[in-house]
Order: C-alpha cells, then structure tokens, then sequence
C-alpha cells in the first residue's frame, strides 16, 4: 500500500540498489504492516548537483551516501508505530545495505484510505 | 491546477509516452473538473531497478507495463468524484494509451487551496 | 527541515541550476524560517517530454524555462508566511538565478512534525 520513493547519489553497484529498497520494504512489513506483497518503489539515482545535502544536520554529519525515503501511506499510525518504523528502516539499512544510521533521512506524506486506485479504476480501500 | 508524477519503465516510444500524459489530464478534466488549460506534469522513465512492482497485489496481477500516477491537487474532491476519477483515468490509459487497467496505480495528494503558487510569486486561489 | 523537490528542463549550465537550488533554500530560510542547515534538495532535470506546461495558466505565460518546485514541510505555517514564501522564492529566483517569476510554480504539501526522521533512525521532532 506504500508508494515509496528512494533518492541516492549515483555510483552505488546495482545490488546495493536492490538491497535498500528491500531493506525499506522489509521494514515497513516489519514496523508497520505494510502489506508483504505491495512492494512498490521509485528508486532514482542522481549526481552531486541532483541531490543536494549539507555537511550536517541538527548534529548528526552527513555523507554523499546518504539516502532519502518518502513514503507516501494511508494515514492513521501512532506516534510510536512511526517511531518503529525509523528505527527497523534505519537498522535494516545499515545491516542488509551499509548505509549509516546516519544518512537515513524518512519522510512520511499521509493520505485518506481513498486516496488509492492499485489497479483497474477501482478505488482500492473504500468500497 | 493538479501537479502531475508519471512514472512508467523506460522503453515506450515517445508517442506511447505522451498519450499516457495526455490521458491522464483528460481524465482530471472530465472526471474532476481540473482545469483544461492546466497541464503540469513531471514524467519519469526508469529502468527495471528504478521502478519496482510485484508480481500482482490484492489478486490484480501487475506487469512492466504498469504506470503510477501521483496527483498533487487541492482537496476538497468527494469520495464519489475521486471513484470517478479513478475510472476515467484507467479507461483512457487503455482506450488511447493501450495500458492495461490492472497496470493503473494512482496516488492522491491533496492539499489546501493555500498551497500553490502557478506564477508571478503570488498566491493563485487565497487572495 | 523541508525537503524539496527541483524540476526543470535540461539545458542550464550547471551553475545555474546551483543557483536556483540556493535561491530556493535562501528563500525558506528568510520567509519561513527554515534551518540554515538544512537544505536538502532533489533536484532533476528532464528533456520535454518528462516536463509538460501548458503555453500559459491563469493568464500568466509560461516558458520552456519554467521551473517547479514541491516542498514538503511540517504543517503549521500561516496564509500570510506562505505567501511571503512565494514571493520570496519568486524574487530571489529572478534576481540569483534569472528564472522569470512567470515560470516559478511551488506547491507545497504539509506534514505533522512525527512524519520526520533525519537521522540515525530517530524521530527528529517529537520527543
């Protein structure tokens, strides 16, 4: 149910690619019931001009292999399911992708239930 | 007045690419009274690792055909007229762009009229 | 705190495409108070196909030159500092970056302060 979009710098080989958007799907089944079978991404890659980051942020240094995930998802999870799901994204990263806990910028966009047509014009969640 | 996010794998030729464009305005047009004269899109081609799908999900099998459809539009749209929209959308994907319904994901965003500004700097609908 | 999203056609030299991307931060910085250090920008560049326009919206022409940036940022911002953004943003493009305040377009999608993490798998806002 998820739309994810994943933003990285270019130069990364293909499987360590492939492993972040696993590793941001496995931890939005994990933290917040995403469903397993709605693994839908939009992973882009860019140059130094196209994602643009600074030194640090609010204390924390970040990298040229720092990764951005926009998670685009129906509205109604806690606070503290929010919490677990930073927390499973950034573990998984690190430990199935290296990426650095502190490279990993989340940011959610919340929609009604719907908001959604996954497939032949039909509104999905809302009958 | 809808911002517009296509998204679809690299490979159609630029015709098939711009009719799915042309498709889903009409259908905003039709469906859910956008402004004909309003056509701002952002469309995207990836290679498989740039737009990842399932094999299907909620029984709709989805193939490398498939194309996302982010709008970013005010809200305010009832439940029945985004149902509309949804249908309209996938019916003219097929009928003038050949994409399968099954393979019509759409995402809605809405925001308040406040947050757009189409020129000049200037707030377009909150004078 | 906003991420925000560049799009624009291919064809500037690379400086100014940095110029916009810098006009844009300072703009947030200096009409809605975003942190000085936290410019975080996706940026792309497409050929025509990949960004449409209509010839003109609302009675303002609009140009191939035309440039569109989507800001997601915490809710909570009034009418009034949105509007000074847009004019903000607008003029700094025109005067930094020579963009024509005509083919500036911003949308902006808010979002709770939990729906961030910028680091280290914390929630960066809410404690």
């Amino acid at each position: 149910m998820p739309l994810v979009r994943i933003s990285m710098r270019e130069g990364r080989p293909p499987a360590a690619v492939t492993a972040i958007g696993d590793a941001v799907h496995r931890a939005l089944v994990e933290a917040a019931k995403a469903p397993a079978d709605g693994k839908f991404q939009i992973v882009t890659e860019h140059g130094p001009d196209g994602l643009v980051h600074p030194p640090s942020y609010m204390g924390v240094p970040k990298s040229d292999a720092f990764v951005v995930v926009q998670i685009t998802m129906n509205a109604g999870r806690t606070v503290e399911v929010k919490r677990a799901l930073y927390a499973k994204i950034a573990e998984l990263l690190e430990k199935d992708a290296g990426v650095r806990p502190g490279d990993v910028i989340i940011s959610l966009v919340e929609v009604p239930q719907e908001n959604w047509s996954w497939g032949g014009g039909e509104m999905t969640y809302v009958k």
